[in-house]
């Protein structure tokens, strides 16, 4: 369990700060083959050579460029190369053909990191003796190394979507959490160990609900500490008594979901995800696998045995949806999620723990009105709530100002972090966002109920 | 200027309201040759015989099939044919190729109308004398002549639509509002009498804003008269202070956008919104064309010069979005669209006047702190808020229940009502929705800004 | 059996002609309703209105424009509606928009075939006592005269399309052929009479197969009689000796290819063939359907069982190159298809019969070496030869030009006409020609192999 | 200039044969970067890794699982990723998603090639003792190497496509031909030093014709040598007499056709040509690119300007067709071409030049009358013939007749060889095809008219 001390943080030197972001993300790369860097398996997806040189054009456009002296590029064309979105920062390169680069070299991409390194330090020694341009740069070094963290959440999940589709499914880790033995595909011996569920293993406890009273709360980031420009202005909202769920939904409740019909049921999709159940011919979790009787899946550490007792991820937010409607639930608010979390530690199945893997959600049954646990780590929870502006909400000027406004459509909230998420990137008030139908992030659910 | 008489419509008898909403639809239809009734000219657009056909099957399968014994439908197949989405009433054809079928014909279409109609006076006159009977079926006939309503509007819409790409640019009404002299495409005339604009006519008074205080306000349907299931529960939301246009975004503004380079500014675009715009290269409202240096647009009465006093029209919500931005201001809320709706009067340029095109804004400016008018009517107004379940919102049971939950996902709401709905058919709490890229529909937008 | 009687034809005044052909598009479309004029249910179709506005465009264009002094065309934008694809005749409407137009009604294409027949009559008129223009035109009257009867052809096929999709299967003419008395979809009665073979009916006698010595013979028109630019110039093709089926493939032979898991099998299919059919999901002929026990199919008479005595009919080029294979043979090439056919009567089931339909193929056993026979009428027989121009091929100049040498690409020969060619159309040397997945036309083959 | 000594070939054992080819292909990859063997950047380009491995499982399977006993392939699943397309030879990985494909890592490819090489000397080594087994083997081991022969072109041009669609446009050789020193994109030293016509470098002698007096040939392969089972039966067709070029159209010929509108000129295209041309929006070559006023081209050496006098590459036959057509002439057969080129030496700028780009056409102005030149190797011809199947040509049993047979649709016949064919695989008899809008292989035109 990987838990946040959140007094530290803002202790750590931002130079000190920068070396760790920059390091852990290079050390996610130790597992990789060269040829590992290189491939774009949809559109989704980036190279992970893209994601290592798109977080160093990020220092290097929105700092090194504007606040070191006589700063040049390593390489012109790095900046049409590796800007994914900012159009207020130039030209790029097309987002789906990321995959048909095979130049700079995987190579040329650290060295381009270390040119970034060199004079980001450089950039934060001399904002050590000079308080201007420290308070200057201060908060657009935070932004970059929450970027940074941001992409190494990404990396992992578009390398688990490369590893996945590659007919040989290599795994990136030697081990992804406990792992059974693994039978060939179609194994007899899966077929003759799994029950008739298709699982192994131990069942969740029970559900325990939780009551919360409502009422005129406040939402949204105020104050010390960094947060991204869409978690503010904090405001008040008004929310009628709720109840939500004490964990998320496990692998063995959406299990019998998908036994009852789950899928074929249009009465339980919205609209539009059934369009896209049926398009997609869904019919189970996106990297679950059929082999013999049992469940399998595809996991960072390879394939394995689908545990039971373990948050149920890789849910598009019709999923989540269709399974709270079929469990007689819904999903929360962002706001009930929040005035939830507000109080609950930071901690949970992070991704310092390296499992990059939901945890199975053991122990005895919680006590009846037990608050919630497991808000952070293991799955982002999907809400209900479409990401919108927060009332009196204004992007910042610039080109910086694109990070999240513009994407303020079509997409939902998600809250809480995942296995991937590091502890110091994630708080009470983050504002998460997929479109509806993805399915290739930590994604799961915890149900909640009118009062 | 059409004034609903609130009081008067609930005494009308259940009967007489079937007649007149039934024949306003057939009086829609006058002025068709058979051909018109025929294509279909994209998926959203449905063949006026289909419209003419799917709003009596409602009334057949709901009510006759259910409450009238005895009953046999014409044809078994009509049920087939003329489902539109009701997965729990059965299955249906395919909504891309409602143009694919010759047959049955108009005639036979109407033959059906009256078939119903007869059916539903024999079911109507029961429940004169059967209490119970008339309790259970009257909220079924509300909606049955509500949806009816709702097609109205479409049937309109359509086509328009369908009447719009014929390179004949056929007319469906002699006027569609004051009209001048076409000239031919390309024409010097048109030419010559523009301004530097491209436009005719006088310009709107310029803006004003009301203010609102916020604060805890109910929101929703309750009470008596009809209302949709997506209108309720009424509850309580809390709004910031803020203050709304006293009227519509006009034609004459929207080309000042047009002319600051509107539709290629990324910046003042959602992300999703930009792609929009370029996957299909717009750079005006839809139904504009230009002719010389005139901007003309596509009306139901034919091609007019664009007008500068009119509600800009047919934008989709992204257009509507990035012009706000533009101006310095934003879309409201639904909540501050209704709150400031509830006192003001059903009234304004709606489907009884049988303009079907927005009428100008004419007269004086108003006076600072004037309230909104035009709220009913003429375009229905974008709001920032995706269509979502209100807190406590349950759908209905059975095949009625898929009236308006299941579409509650990437879709946007809108209020106020068009120059194509009737009197009748709104009120403050009536939630439109349409997916964000939609154009084909009578939509604007009017601005709000935080106090 | 229709047989023509070819020494009458070149008698018969242009006049009498062109009233006889124009009057034949018109008895062809004596079973519509009007609503059946204006559907298209896919690109290769268009609506029964466009056909007969487009033919009488093509005598608008090519001749009274160019040779009846002072005419003026009914209305100027028929000339943009109802262009095919003559390029060099100006622009054109959307091939694939043409079921969006209701406007002009079929009312008023009537009214232009009016307008242009009376035209015309006015300049055949001028032509008798004109020899100069006599010449001049009677070539083009001859194209648009015979442009016409493909056009009656693509009419009835195009209309068979347009109802097949139709859930209620109406039927275009009360009777094609023999009909059993039909049961309801999934009948019983349907399944109770069919054998283990899912047909009704008797099978056509055993092929029988003729030698021909081939050598240097001469392909191709030449001298007297109306031909298209593509059947010249004649000239000398070197054949190998091989031999040709004395009668088309049947239906019932066709389903013992289905049985022996024809579709399934890879190594049947050209490479390109088996794509289309994994894409499409065929597995059967187009038109077919199974119901209960049976095979039934979509004729212009309605829905019928499939009689394994006809020829099999509704096959794309890459089915009949299954099958041939299939059946230890190939397809002739259209130069063998023409030196066989050139000694053979122009006579068999054509349009005239007024059947629409092939025609069971009874009688005794052909005796062995017995001469090919229905050649011509039935099915378009596809041929192995990729359609390109003949050695010194030339096409015409002008706009005209344009009707055959620019479709010489990714298309196949098909040769002999069939029960929707009229008599006075086809011809020995007539070459068809249709892209290799094509199944809406009247399409079957006739086995070949090497001596 | 390559000659190709046709006496020496079959005097080389095919244990020294299979060794140059196969160190040829690795030769070939010298220049890469471990990246660039993992991209794909269309479904027709599959990434250098794959060939290195698609090429030995060929061995792997047709040789040494058949004919070596006791072999046990490295990895099982190689089977499945590397077949291409032999359907009897079992599932396949799909084609367009071997760009997705990081593992196997190219160092373990190049270990899969040592694996086969060890194997198949070991298979060669019994052969020699062995005669039976070598003369079951030789012909397939013949297959191979030509097959591994046909994978180099790929190699090549799939790379040229992956290096020219990166932005930074890297080069695969220092040098492909004589080169200009590039300046940078958009450069004014580029637009200083181009005429008008935008071109630098002389222009090639002008075209002089050959006569041919055609009548009865013999045509494909047949005797000693080796040979596709396409190229035969040997067969006899009739020819009218013809005129060949002496050489293939060159830069500056195919300039002079763009300025004259060639792109725009929809009289001079096929239909479906044409249709491509707008969707893709072609103006001008593959790989051409206007950079000031002049034209550049991307070549393996990088971006150099086009040469007017080298013949004009990257061709489609829908261009190939248009240019003649609008040269007055037309593409020759590819009997005529065969019948010309079976006296000509195998000798011309081919793969072992090194160069991989076509080279000027130099010299004075041929004689009136002159033989054709330069039939062999610079760019592939495309002749007029659609690729069919020679009379009485049957594929040969079992999994290997999926070489060619299946084909046989929709494609073109194209002579001669390229600069990137090697010498020891080409000759009079060799057809190769591709579907009339590829361009991203060497292939031109040469000219030809009816005598």
């Amino acid at each position: 369990m990987i838990t946040r001390a959140p007094a530290s943080e803002p202790d750590l030197a931002l130079g000190e700060r920068y070396e760790a972001v920059r390091g852990f993300t290079e050390r996610l790369c130790e597992p990789l083959e060269t040829e590992d860097y290189v491939v774009q398996t949809m559109e989704d997806v980036s190279p992970a050579k893209w994601h290592l040189a798109h977080v160093s054009w990020f220092f290097e456009t929105f700092l090194l460029g504007e606040h070191l002296p006589g700063y040049e590029p390593l390489e012109e064309a790095y900046a049409y190369l590796f800007n994914s979105y900012y159009v207020q920062a130039g030209e790029r390169h097309c987002r789906d053909r990321r995959g048909w680069i095979s130049r700079p070299t995987v190579k040329e991409v650290y060295r381009y990191r270390r040119w970034v390194d060199e004079h980001m330090e450089r950039l934060l020694d001399r904002a050590r003796s000079d308080l201007e341009l420290a308070e200057r740069i201060a908060p657009v070094v935070e932004i970059g190394l929450h970027h940074e963290q941001q992409h190494q959440e990404l990396l992992l999940t578009d390398l688990k979507h490369v590893f996945s589709v590659n007919p040989l499914r290599p795994a990136y880790l030697a081990e992804a959490g406990p792992r059974t033995s693994s039978p060939g595909p179609g194994s007899e011996a899966g077929a003759r160990t799994g029950g008739p569920s298709g699982f192994r293993g131990h069942e969740a406890p029970p559900l325990a609900w939780h009551a919360f009273e409502g009422g005129l709360v406040e939402i949204g980031h105020s104050g010390e500490g960094f947060a991204y420009d869409n978690e503010g202005p904090r405001h008040r909202a008004w929310l009628e008594p709720y109840r939500l769920a004490d964990r998320p939904v496990t692998n063995g409740e959406y299990r019998a979901f998908m036994e009852d019909g789950g899928y074929e049921r249009a009465e339980l999709w919205l609209s539009d995800g059934f369009a896209v159940v049926q398009e997609n011919e869904w019919s189970e979790p996106f990297y679950w696998e059929r082999r013999g009787g049992d469940w399998w899946q595809y996991t960072l550490g390879g394939m394995r045995p689908v545990d039971p007792s373990e948050p149920a991820c890789h849910l598009s937010y019709y999923e989540a949806d269709a399974y709270a409607r079929w469990a007689g639930a819904r999903l929360p608010t962002e706001e009930e999620w929040e005035a939830a979390a507000r109080e609950a530690p930071i901690e949970g199945n992070l991704a310092e723990s390296g499992r990059f893997h939901p945890a199975p959600l053991a122990g005895p049954a919680a006590e009846a009105g037990a608050p919630p646990r497991a808000l952070y780590g293991d799955v982002w929870e999907w809400t209900r709530s479409p990401y919108s502006p927060y009332p009196g909400y204004e992007p910042p000027p610039g080109a910086l100002g694109e990070y999240n406004g513009k994407f303020m459509s079509n997409k939902y909230v998600l809250r809480g972090g995942s296995c991937a998420t590091s502890a110091t990137h994630i708080r009470p008030t983050y504002r998460n966002f997929f479109p509806p139908d993805a399915t290739w992030q930590f994604t799961g659910l915890r149900l909640a109920r009118d009062a």
